[in-house]
């Protein structure tokens, strides 16, 4: 088979876990997508504007589909993980928004990014609010437990932006840098979201801790995965971007550090003094081959999922669990 | 007495009424401050770097004043009020950090701002781990009430913020518009200082209200005194940055709506169209003099002090009530 038919199959594969967990999950997705486009409304209407722009317009839910599910994993009764879910949602568009202003990014799930639109200055303001009516709606559930652990994730994922600022063109960044950068800004709110639904479920540490590093790995498994495709492209998102932004992420570092000095000349100036000429991107593709960097990557993104599948063996068997380890396969095997 | 010297004894009054405060809390205040210096710690260095530069760098720490005056009126016995105060500022520079991003400001408090120093992005993303630090702060305290009001205060600066935005440079602002305007950006903040002081101490419905009262009004006296003064020059502050900027303010809703026609076509062009020539501040001021639009600012914030003085008078004698009340009558009398 080859590299794009393997890549075809695998879509088709992927779509439809999310799927699957969308349909299974449908009214309490349809709850959640209500309880967003109530609480994001505002007396300012660029507001609700600019956010039904990015919220309204799609996106998979994936993260809030992460605590509707894990909630039901635990047998939950009771209404508070819609208001959770959605608030889930609000952190993950607030970051988005403020990772487009940083970026400088114009082009977001195939369409122009709320920056590029409205400018910096509202995408930097209407994020604020975002994650402002994101802990409106925990309060409103009066759990201190949920509280402690989105704030916990909002304050790692800031951590994590400004870590990787400094990562960015820089090719001292080490595989450690790399594996906390990538659990700040992206593991760890899938790791809370799905912690938060054992905790109203009060399902007991034993799977609170499961459901937590359940999505821990996930969210590892996503990103390592997201930035190996990176190289090859995904629907929505162009091959290259991030050597073309300079970005330092798994599959670089290791064939940076696996590369003879010719070669470690030739990323300096791609990804250190961004000079970027025609056959550059075909010549690091062709080193990342060469020293199986992206293939590494993804064995490493598959080790994850794996991890993230044991962690659910505390839960009974059912349509859910299945669900929750085929999203996991997914992650890794897109 | 001449404007000048009018100017200069009303400072030395103001610096009184808050050093005063300062100097009856300064266990408190050195409490939070060593609150302050620890929260903002982080393994990635570029956070605490940024965040001593606006917060280390002084400030009045008003809001937390208040937070700390207001336990200390509701005769609170604990340890709550240190971490709130600090939370209090830490939502305060948050704000700061971007407002400074949005405004694409240079200068603050004398020096030059963060932006100015570390770029946009380090700023954008340090304010969001200032606030997530925030909530952290407050979740420690375990206390629903607290984390509602200040949940509640951050959407309202934040939409405050955006609507604020729509009103730079558009001479369409109402009066209505700028209240809304101020009472969110400003006030909602001094209001939230103040009545969660109240609830730690239990001091019960009546006395909270007093105090978010106090705290709203004060924060709309500082603010309409502030845009007031904009046109004379404080320290720190050059005259005429607001009407530089485009910021329409009540000053200049007064003057635009007294104004003649050929008045409001001077308006148009210095604010609505940027185009401000040699002489357009000055023919400002003259305007702004000529249809009373300072003086009347200014008695609308001597009123707010007014109220705010009245709302302490639920609380018994003593020498925080009488520093609250100087700090009010300071708002509107600098």
């Amino acid at each position: 088979m080859t590299q794009n038919n393997l890549a075809a199959k695998q879509q088709i594969q992927n779509r439809n876990a999310i799927a699957d967990l969308q349909n299974l999950l449908a009214d309490d997705l349809a709850a959640v997508n209500a309880e967003i486009i109530t609480r994001m409304q505002s007396p300012v209407a660029l507001i609700p504007q600019l956010a039904a722009h990015l919220i309204a317009a799609g996106g998979k839910r994936l993260r809030p589909l992460l605590t509707l599910a894990s909630a039901q994993l635990c047998n939950y009764r009771g209404n508070a993980h819609i208001p959770l879910a959605a608030s889930v949602e609000f952190i993950h568009t607030a970051t988005l928004l403020h990772d487009d202003v940083v970026d400088d990014s114009k082009l977001r799930r195939g369409q122009d990014t709320a920056n590029a639109v409205w400018g910096n200055k509202s995408s930097v303001l209407v994020g604020d609010f975002l994650f402002s009516r994101a802990f409106q709606l925990m309060v409103d559930t009066k759990s201190i437990d949920v509280l402690r652990i989105l704030a916990d994730a909002s304050s790692t994922i800031a951590e994590g932006e400004v870590h990787q600022l400094l990562t960015a063109n820089n090719l001292a960044t080490t595989k450690s840098d790399y594996n906390r950068v990538i659990y700040a800004k992206t593991a760890s709110l899938f790791a809370a979201a799905c912690e938060i639904g054992a905790v109203i479920s009060h399902a007991g540490e034993t799977k609170q801790a499961a459901l937590r590093e359940y999505g821990m790995n996930l969210g590892l498994a996503f990103q390592i995965s997201d930035d190996a495709f990176d190289y090859y492209g995904l629907p929505g998102k162009d091959a290259g971007d991030d050597f073309r932004d300079g970005k330092v992420t798994l599959p670089l570092i290791l064939a940076y550090e696996r590369g003879h000095d010719s070669e470690r000349a030739f990323w300096k100036k791609c990804i250190e003094q961004q000079n970027i000429g025609d056959g550059d991107f075909e010549r690091a593709i062709d080193l990342l081959h060469r020293h199986n960097a992206l293939g590494d990557a993804l064995i490493i993104a598959k080790q994850h999922a794996a991890t993230a599948i044991d962690h659910l063996s505390v839960f009974a068997d059912g349509a859910v669990k299945q669900l929750l380890a085929d999203t996991a396969d997914y992650a890794a095997n897109r």
